[in-house]
């Protein structure tokens, strides 16, 4: 049976724990696939990769296993319950196996100082870091004799990186990774030119803006990778993209739209990091301005709260005019989980992209705008809009309606 | 110059006074048209009749003047100032002399016994009130020398009726209006039949479920008038049709939905009535059913708060399920003056009816669907599918794309 | 070693299984004290039986094992998870067997129709009813060698009970009792009466108005039973006794204050019944009144949303006025876990009225008000109140400043 | 009639201007004196001064006249109507003859660039600057024929101030300023001399650290005055202060606490700058860790959000700990008009320290402490033990409980 290959870079993060004890409990029935948008009767007729072919490899930078992982998050949010690890144990087990140490370059102090680092695995030059992830690459494809693989960026937000001459052609980067300038890569760099290399599909799941350079994107779409990013939309930006058009529609003028994020976990940790949280903070800026246009007061700020852990919680203010000039307000709070809203995102854009990769299309999956905060190369923002575009996708490639 | 006359039903109730208070202000460009649909680039190229065109007049069946209105909605929201008061007086003033003392007929207790009804507007034959609803509505028109009409429907929302045999069919129900068959009636219903008669357009503002029964649609249709209903959306139900298909789209499953209104005014007196309650109850509950299906916990309850006024506040609770059955909760509050969001609803449907009475389009008009929150024989809810159909008409009727 | 015996009326429901659970995590070390007010500095030098000299026994009418009612928690709220189960899976089988048929006596609907009612606990007979919870208690007190006793009850909200003449005076109850007059009784007024029949202490933990009548509380006094109630503060009505004399202290008149209760299990089940809720909403309302004045508009409302399990959600909107008339709002969300937060106050009242047994203090304890959404005979609804009078009360009873 | 002074440093800001149209209000009749707690049966049989025997007064450094700032609160929040203006057109215009141009010394740039800032009232030397005030103070008693008077500080947030040998001793402050070290002054500290140096009370509203020195402190004991500071307890910090003790009296562990407050307004726009935000923030934050400890992690934001004008809006999230360490939320939204909540605390204040001085108490006034969010040498934040303070006050002063 031809399997399909799921590469995920912090492999033992939150989302990444989450995806594959997902996809094990998945697999042995124990679980409905809620949130998974695949599995609904929109994709009816499309020939996308089964979830029982899925294999799940991946890259990890610091020390432990996957069922620590699953423990701690157990303790943490619960949104991995305990008679759930015991079940899933042996699959966790297997899974830890398909783990390869990762690569740091360039990686900024926020990440080198996380806990459990292993520090073995820090590079110097670019050229010897995609060699490894290429050889990780390749050795899981014929592990596995897979017949596709994608790659999804699950690692912890990098810094913005300094503009280089180098990132804007695939062949520039190229020759800076051969010449060992490696203020020009951050990890993700190494990722992605690894991925375009064998092939693979690429998804940007974080903001990290050194991972869809314009150079990468060219070496991905030279390679045949079908890619989509960047920053999955999981949480208050999702609903923002929902709830801004409202406004639009009924000609309202939203004078201010003050948003505050709190999270606790490793995520938060980072995002503490003023370089890591300006990452961020532009990617979930830019939707208000996109739909509501400039003239709105518009703030996002994220905050480290240790005790939410991984149960994110946002508040949200909007302040706007109606007729006469009146002011009026709405507010909502948003308390989700988000490696629970993540991780369904992940497969379903993995089985995306390995299905896109089968038909031989390569480059930016446009339909995918719908998964991400900052949809690459897109200015559409609205959900519903990103959502007719998917279901229009998923018309044309599907079975039943040609 | 061709005028187009609007026709307010409940003349000096809140919505109605904001919107020739609104429609003073803004042909004396003292206000912008903040929430008005059809002054927004969606309708460039229509030909839409201009705000400066339109005169307004109306039935009203309690005592007291537009400035009186005015003044206590200034005292109660401050949504019209004095300021804006002193500047448009003359304008009040002219409007209160078109409006003629409306109807009552098979009122129900809750509007009977609102304090200042004239109890002169009582009708027991049906025919007699609708003769006299038509030969006002006549007058209006040659007074003003009219192009074309529009009946709005503003008055307090009425109980539900009892199902009735004349109901079905617009001869049927002409034979028991004409034999005085006064429970067939409300008072909504004879403004139907009247506007029919004299081929204006009609908007059923209300939930009220008499106003557009198959007898008097399909009188509407052969009498050539344009209409739309039911109930304007205005508040937490528009929230709604925003935010539930984001729940669908992300396939995330909605355990409960939990809707609290709380306002004041004559309409949360009104509303205080159980059997008045219900027909609006029943309105503002089916869109969750059409959007996320029969499984969800669906609740809504209305309060009446005296003190709220017309500043209604709603607040939503939805609790959902995601990836791994895990369990989260979004929330909102809504704070908005009714009146001030309602009022730019009027005036552009008033348009658009209008419009389309002048281009012999008569009956059900679909497109408007976005501007009620139930749309009359419309399974379609969601926000942005009724925003489309709106710019597809917009557009199939812009000159500019001929 | 002197034991002291705490006997639950509902003893595998939520708030029983929490104790019971609680009190094992506590005794071996595995959880802090938190929440128990008992063990703060102020009850320093205060001769409290110690939590480790607690034995816990009770009456059920329902089937099943505390076992299951954990794993049911578990399932439902997390919040006695896994681990801590498979932890005192032995102290469960254990309490378990010191668990013996509640007796039912004029329940009404809403309890008989509960899931996995034992309906041999039906009685006809007072007097039968009371001599069999009178020897269960005295074997209880025997096997475990009890120094004191205290039993609360704990289980579901009873309707009200309609007026009886033999409600005044206990002599009067007890002949209506040997007289088999059924309808002058509920289940929890038989628990009254053979608590005070063992000169055991009693809790009123529920607002259940049957419990505590002026006859039931003249046998608890000579009966030598200190006793408190009714109806346990732990959520929304706890926020607003903290929240509402700041209006108060600060001149500001508020206009109404809302209440919006919503909460799933068993509890929420029966307070779906009607009869059930309004005791339930004339326990939580009075504090309002009391607190700010009859002119406040204020309501509380109290509906069924399964999905919520023990997770009860409260949103409280309040709408006040200050200097000039100028209106203002506040909000509340309060999301707590209710058998959580009113477990530690059960233990704290059983060692309060525990100790006031050994001293010979019987009758209300009024310094109790604190624990109690309806303080028996007492006005004082204000939080900082309470706690100074339980704070006096500590002090005087402490041997370090006497 | 003997007469009391008020004089108000900010006098046409918007919490003099609202303090200044309310007085005007409650003297005709035309308010209740809502939001004041000197009107309260608390202070029945105190000898406080009458309200219709206060005079305001005060300095102002910008230009404009009462007049325009009530229009401008108009526009902004509503909170002082156009009818209420105009009735009392001919207090305001009396009222703005009593206000002389204010000093600035050492203001930091936030203030100097406000709009409309009145370059002339710049000074350089400590001296000439309290002899100015000192001037005007006198001048106003003679004028007016004042028996006591009460000097406030309400102008904007100052940056804080570095320390200076001259902050610790009066006598060496007062050599400092006629050796004209201007580092070590702000303005607030120059009209605390001045009100010294005429035996005035004195309020510090604000939280700007240079008014109450311990030399300033020393200073106004010396001279007679009676003062309390700092920063009016007006909105999300009261309810803090309200809210918090509950948490602590129920042994619930609060993990997070989480501020964040909105506000737009010349308040909001000084409070932008980092300085001065600061000062702020210490101002707020150190009762969550009075009351609840230092574990909490506790933060507090303030943003400028330009369209709420002085609609302050605050959003608190609070984490909390209970039994079995179970987690739980509860979160608050306050939308409160902050000139309106201070207005009846500065006229409280007012009257209090005039009726100190006349019984001869200078000094700190402790049982002030209810009134602000930092009280001056006080560590007692909850508001419940404040208000008790206050009541004992009242008592012991109260001529019929003597």
């Amino acid at each position: 049976m031809a399997s399909t290959g799921l590469w995920l870079v912090g492999a033992r993060g939150g989302i990444s724990t989450t995806v594959i004890a997902g996809l094990a409990a998945l697999k042995s029935g124990r679980k409905k696939p809620t949130g998974l948008i695949t599995e609904t009767t929109l994709f009816d007729g499309c020939d996308l990769p089964p979830l029982e072919d899925l294999v799940v490899g991946g890259h990890e930078i610091r020390t432990g296993t996957l069922l620590e992982s699953a423990q701690a998050i157990n303790s943490d949010s619960g949104s991995i319950r305990s008679e759930l690890i015991e079940a899933i144990r042996a699959d966790l087990e297997a899974a830890d196996e398909r783990i390869r140490p990762g690569i740091l370059i360039n990686a900024g102090e926020a990440i080198l100082s996380l806990e459990g680092v292993d520090q073995d695995c820090r590079h110097d030059h670019p050229a010897e870091a995609v060699a490894q992830v290429e050889k990780d690459l390749r050795t899981f494809i014929e592990d596995n004799r897979l017949e596709s693989l994608v790659v999804a960026i699950l690692s912890s937000t990098e810094a913005s990186i300094a503009e280089h001459p180098a990132h804007s052609k695939g062949i520039d980067l190229l020759s800076a990774m051969n010449s060992g300038e490696v203020e020009a890569f951050r990890s993700s760099t190494i990722y992605a030119i690894a991925a375009a290399n064998v092939g693979a599909g690429f998804i940007n799941f974080t903001p990290s803006p050194a991972a869809l350079l314009p150079a990468t994107c060219e070496l991905l779409e030279a390679g045949g990778s079908p890619y989509a990013g960047s920053d999955g939309k999981t949480g208050e930006t999702l609903v923002k993209s929902a709830l801004a058009p409202m406004f639009a529609q009924r000609a309202l003028k939203v004078l201010s739209w003050q948003g505050y994020n709190m999270l606790g976990d490793r995520d938060g940790e980072i995002l503490a990091h003023e370089e890591n949280r300006q990452t961020k903070l532009s990617s979930k800026g830019e939707l208000i301005e996109h739909i509501l246009g400039e003239d709105v007061h518009n703030q996002v700020s994220i905050d480290y709260v240790p005790s939410l852990g991984d149960n994110k919680t946002a508040w949200d203010l909007i302040h706007f005019e109606g007729f006469l000039d009146h002011r009026m307000t709405m507010q909502f709070t948003w308390q989700g989980c988000d490696a629970i809203l993540a991780a369904p995102l992940v497969l379903d854009l993995a089985r995306l992209l390995a299905a896109a990769g089968k038909r031989g299309e390569s480059g930016l999956q446009k339909h995918c705008a719908i998964f991400f905060k900052s949809p690459h190369r897109c200015r559409i923002h609205d959900l519903a809009s990103q959502y007719r575009a998917l279901a229009d996708y998923a018309r044309r490639n599907s079975s039943t309606t040609s």
